[in-house]
């Protein structure tokens, strides 16, 4: 019974008044995009998503994936619509026009691509997959391997993946032990076992390009001693075209809580004589060169909360609206529908209002993704730090509300929610991967805390800091949000001060630190969410903007303020409290 | 994987230290039980829960139910655990040995259905209905069904439904529209569907009585029109056998997000000539007495959230403890165990100390139940009114954090955690209802403000921020936990006066109340479970108490205090911010 529609009103308005066109226009990227064309990329994207890919989600995840003896079968009609979802250009939607791609800017896909994930989240995880991969051969530089699986990839007539996780190394790549031997031609055969790799197996596409991170011979420990290699599924023979099958063989897929209709795959690389494969960039690299695709899939995983969840409250508010119980608590009369009720407005607005937010956000990151990478653009290298600083939070904030708010959404629907036909409890299944697969909370709070705050003594983080009190400090002359703002900018300070005692106190104390990283980036979210809604506020005073749409944004900030920013408090206790607290961290 | 072991230690020490044996020896129903007989019966439980049930929990997930043609058929090995649970006497613990129960005081049984419900959440759920249905005759005081159903249901030759909704008819009992004709020999015929009735079809047992809400032809509209009737699944005949079967079709069983060897079944009562059924107590009376049956319930789906939550963190302490990823954060060294890692503890104490507290409120409950229950008993007035203020901060709070801690549990398991193989992911999916059924975590936060708190104008609430003081003032003199007492008396003030303002400033402000009562109810149930384990604290003194235990115990009262309580702050705000807020409550 779930339905789904793609969030237009919001993306319109963050992209043409939140953003906004005169910032938008200092892309290189953007300049072929009129406001018409962006318009008809969005409508063409969200009739996709919500007629071919959302009536396959519900269909695909109690179908799941089929394994047979090395084969891995899809979920019905899903080779169909990957087919035209690859024929109206979808796969390469950011990558480069020089490779058949698009060539969109990220801000533009951030929203095309929440589409997808809301329509059908396990179909939709192969295409970052894709994009990631081609982002990271352009990264290494390696103009062979570009020209071979570029364009291929870019089309989507191969799909590709990320081949990390090994049964002793999961959070810890450092103990991954496949190994890749040179073949004395310049190749490299490999041997190992791989766990974990989404749609590593599969019948959309024939062939496909595994990212292997692996170790060389004479190899360091550590993650120092790994390195990337291209191991394609299919070996292109002189004429650079697929030939014999290479040494890879799928011996499993994963019985899952959720994403059924995604294959998680197990594949023995080396089964035989070694897997044939190039390496990708530098010995001894390979981390780093995953990390060009870690970046964005965290991205796109944190962009995974937004869309689920908000294909959760489209379904929760219209159950909400049709479903009468109870009576108004003011009038008595009844009965009434669940949406007349306070304490049901509360939880759809605490689903809508973060929502909304982590879509803010998820946009931000993506617009300063575009200006990070634009050679020459004058925000290049704030931009950069924003992305860096900012991408982790929005990661496991993002998805951590996305599970609490799928459990609300559930609630809402009462038993009723409970019941797979009603389609919501296929959300909350789904989603609980995302607050672990690439990089769990607690590794995006380290990389936060330690990398992107610590490393640079908090400069950056204040900086941030400044900016949310310039960006929103006209709001103290807005009658409608000056009391919101006056409890963040106050919050705001006390994160401030929390962080700078953290640095200077605790510097000597890791485990304190450790301990305090997840409250710590907690409390960022809960602050980087409130200041995009604010910042929403400002923008909604735009003569342009009707007034019901100003009144909601208004409404939800305000709300925001009221019910989540008490969080940020709560969190900074504990980042207080992570190492003292009277022997707390004593394991009990 | 999953393996199960009755909490043992946590449950004498809360026996024999926390309440203590002057106090049980108070209960009638304690007298025969001494220290040795309390040991064995507990051990007995845990054997045949860690034993026969616990094996059967995932097996039985997976396999699910099945209905064909109106039967249904649990899972392997169902039907033989059942009767080895009869046979040993546990289906009448709590009932009177006049109906050839064991007499237990509640608060011995509640340890012993925790020990059912970790094992086997789903099996657990047949017992606690058969008890209730039992109680709920004896309420009514009608004899005649008492010596009828009576000894069958304590015995576990029948087991018990409550049929309370109805399509149009959840958490609004009020629009329920099954009737009842009277058939002129006293006795009525039932027409109506009734949804969501756990084990309301089973191989378990041949028989079974439904008790089943009802209008009487000229019942008044409303929840006041509603009448309580025993309906058997077997007419009994003039010499009191089970013969002819009645009219009741069981249409079908959910397919529900978990729980699935819980058959929860669609019933047509009167699809022919109607379903013959007695009238139980005073017509209009079927709510009150059904709340005999559901306060029961409300205090055993709160004891899910403990139970199911125990299993979930043995697990994940296990796997933490075997599993190495990663570095010490100290010394460098690695890899570690998972459980090296300060982030990884702080989310096992965070579920250990909330569980601990949990189950310490249980128990208290089951313990206020049995004073209140005894005539004579010296505290029963007090006891009764405890009951009723934190039956639904139990109920709800145990339940919504089970849910959360579910979701860390899968968390410490990492990708692991998401394959259904490992087992953390059914407890996930199980404990998903609990928050549910038996009345939302809404519906007990409204029981809590406006029933348990507004109705004598927060005199019972103050008295029993009072106790808190008195019981837990002396911390103030021990080292150990002198500094959580302060945050946490400091938290009960303002508790207090949070609540004396929303009774004086908002007594007529329906719509702030009903938005503030599940924050309230939040915030209640952090205060609850901080007096809990401070009792514990205090009880731990106890010379006989190890060390080790000892310092567990103070260890898991700071932490909770240095990590839950700020949810109390955070919650109070919400309580202030309900109504306000700049329109927050205007719906967008």
């Amino acid at each position: 019974m779930t339905d789904y529609r793609a969030p237009r009103q919001d993306v319109d308005f963050i992209l043409n008044r939140v953003i906004g066109r005169d910032r938008l226009s200092t892309l290189a990227a953007f300049e072929p995009l009129d406001e018409e064309l962006v318009s008809a990329i969005l409508d063409e994207a969200g009739r996709f998503a919500e007629q071919a890919l959302a009536p396959l989600n519900a269909p695909g995840d109690r179908a799941g994936c089929r394994f047979d003896n090395g084969r891995v079968t899809t979920p019905e009609g899903w080779p169909e619509a990957y087919r035209q979802f690859r024929d109206a250009g979808w796969t390469g939607l950011c990558l480069p026009e020089s490779l058949e791609g698009q060539g969109l800017p990220k801000v533009l896909a951030t929203p095309v691509t929440e589409c997808w994930q809301g329509a059908n989240l396990a179909f939709s995880m192969i295409q970052p997959l894709t994009e990631g991969a081609v982002e990271a051969l352009l990264a290494s530089g390696d103009q062979a391997l570009i020209d071979q699986y570029g364009p291929r990839l870019t089309r989507g007539d191969w799909t590709a993946t990320m081949a990390l996780t090994e049964p002793a190394a999961g959070s810890d790549l450092g103990q991954l032990r496949t190994r890749a031997v040179p073949d004395g031609d310049g190749g490299y055969r490999l041997f190992g076992q791989k766990l974990f790799i989404s749609y590593g197996e599969h019948d959309l596409t024939e062939h496909r390009l595994h990212l292997v991170l692996a170790r060389l011979p004479d190899a360091p420990e550590g993650s120092r001693g790994i390195s990337l290699f291209a191991v394609p599924s299919h070996r292109l023979n002189d004429q650079d075209e697929p030939a014999e099958r290479n040494d890879i063989h799928c011996t499993g897929i994963e019985h899952k809580l959720g994403l059924h209709g995604s294959p998680t795959c197990s594949l023995t690389f080396g089964q035989n004589d070694g897997a044939r494969g190039e390496l990708v960039g530098e010995p001894g690299r390979g981390l780093a060169l995953m990390f060009v695709m870690m970046n964005e899939a965290r991205l796109s995983v944190g962009l995974q909360g937004v869309a689920v969840i908000e294909r959760a409250y489209q379904n929760a508010v219209a159950w909400a609206s049709e479903r009468k119980q109870g009576r108004h608590c003011e009038t008595g009369e009844g009965p009434v529908a669940l949406i007349e009720h306070p304490d049901i407005r509360r939880q759809l607005l605490r689903i809508r209002s973060q929502t909304l937010a982590s879509r803010l956000l998820g946009m931000h990151l993506g617009f300063q993704l575009d200006c990070a990478r634009q050679t020459g653009h004058p925000d290049r290298e704030l931009a950069q730090r924003r992305v860096d600083l900012l991408t982790p939070v929005f990661k496991a904030w993002s998805t951590e509300v996305a599970n609490r708010l799928a459990g609300d959404a559930i609630q809402v629907f009462g038993g009723m929610g409970y019941v797979e036909e009603t389609g919501v409890a296929q959300f909350y299944r789904d989603l609980k991967i995302a607050t672990i697969y690439e990089g769990t909370t607690g590794i995006q709070a380290q990389d936060l805390l330690f990398r992107k705050i610590q490393r640079d003594g908090g400069d950056g983080f204040r900086d941030w800091l400044d900016q949310i009190e310039t960006d929103l400090s006209p709001l103290s002359d807005l009658a409608s949000a000056q009391h919101a703002w006056a409890s963040l900018a106050r919050q705001a300070r006390a994160l401030r001060n929390r962080v700078d005692w953290l640095l200077s106190e605790k510097a000597d104390d890791p485990v304190h630190l450790h301990a305090a990283a997840v409250p710590l980036l907690e409390a960022t979210g809960v602050l980087a969410s409130a200041w995009q809604l604010g910042l929403a506020v400002r923008a909604a005073q735009d003569e342009a903007v009707t007034d019901e749409y100003r009144n909601n944004v208004e409404a939800l900030f305000s709300f925001y303020c009221a019910h989540w920013l008490p969080e940020l408090s709560a969190s900074l206790v504990r980042v207080y409290q992570a190492g003292s607290g009277g022997g707390g961290y004593v394991f009990a």
